[in-house]
């Protein structure tokens, strides 16, 4: 059975952290994964990101998904980012998902939607 | 109902996604999520995470999570470098986790795990 | 005598080079101050700087200056990356001035200028 | 008369900041050199110097430069690093080299040195 089928049709932001991590175990990568390293790799990959809109107008930057091989890019770009935030999620024992909603919950007390306070049910999440 | 309540109690990568584009555009803040500006955001926001380990001894930064302020900061800046990659992903439409599973396969080609061929059906890495 | 009256009206980078490694010396500094964790610091204070242009319009952001506390701001941060540069070479015994005069030669070549060949003795960039 | 022999034996920070102006402006690049592009390229630069370094042991990055071809693309990424920090200086109209003195001056009275106060001239930068 190829590692192909081992993955489901669709896949969750935990299957891919688990098997990123049976991906590096495999290669004997865990010395290079500190918490510190992970953060370099994934500031360095962001920028990678960064690096394909840099010079784009705004025109471009918007149309960018219609190049293909600049879309090819985009989509290893996230792949990376993605990759090394859910290792450094590994690494230090965060679950990315519970730190977002928690972050979500501070944002909406922060910065509260125009009107929320009179239409309620009808506010930025509801 | 307020904000809080819809959230299911296990949020799913895309379900943070979809309260992301909402809380943007319940502030109207559309017009400044561009590629081109979430790509740098998410860049700003890694550098922010790496800030905390910058100075630390592998020591230090393997025990970042024991100390609570540390921890917290990490929590909150995982939270915004995966908030600005989903609304980076919504903003060109890609899909993160298809985008990852892809990179995944070409990683296990690029980089073939030592013995792989020798055990078959260990799975991913295995 | 003051720190202040030592350096003389206009500093030079190599001026400033030296009264940096002086600084992290007094406050003994360098066992931070490897090449990992300056390339390090040096990319977290590029992203501080363009934290303060991610959200701007083209306008905004040609305006940048006019607005003292932005420029206060932008000052600061390309002090803080000129430094954390200046002592990454120093820590890594690379010469800016001769690195940078090396690549601009090659970008020369690589990147000829129109009507450069037609133009002989038009200087640099010409 | 080649760009080469215009440029002085011992090229000044200044005098590199013109020849890239006049390199940008042989090239009609000035349209994509605002301060906004600028500070992402800056910062795309300094991720690739940092890559050079992610996953070095502090000794293997210690002996960087005693590798020949780490120890080019070091030189070529601090060399990218400051003419994108000199660009972008022009752009804004700042004077780097008066940036990081007064920067230093804050630093100064911000982070006292050990001593300074009990041997007066013999501080951090004395």
């Amino acid at each position: 059975m190829s590692e192909r089928e081992t993955e489901p049709a669709d896949p969750t932001l935990e299957s891919l952290r688990r098997r990123l991590t049976e991906f590096a175990a495999a290669r004997s990568w865990e010395p290079f994964h500190t918490p510190k390293n992970l953060a370099a790799a994934l500031t360095v990959e962001a920028g990678e990101l960064l690096e394909i809109f840099q010079w784009l107008t705004p025109e471009q930057a918007a149309a960018v998904m219609s190049e293909p091989d600049l879309a090819y890019r985009v989509r290893d770009e996230v792949a990376d980012v993605l990759a090394y935030l859910l290792q450094f999620c590994t690494a230090v024992g965060v679950d990315p998902l519970t730190a977002l909603a928690a972050k979500i919950e501070r944002n909406e007390l922060r910065f509260p939607a125009p009107g929320a306070g009179k239409r309620p049910g009808a506010g930025a999440g509801g």
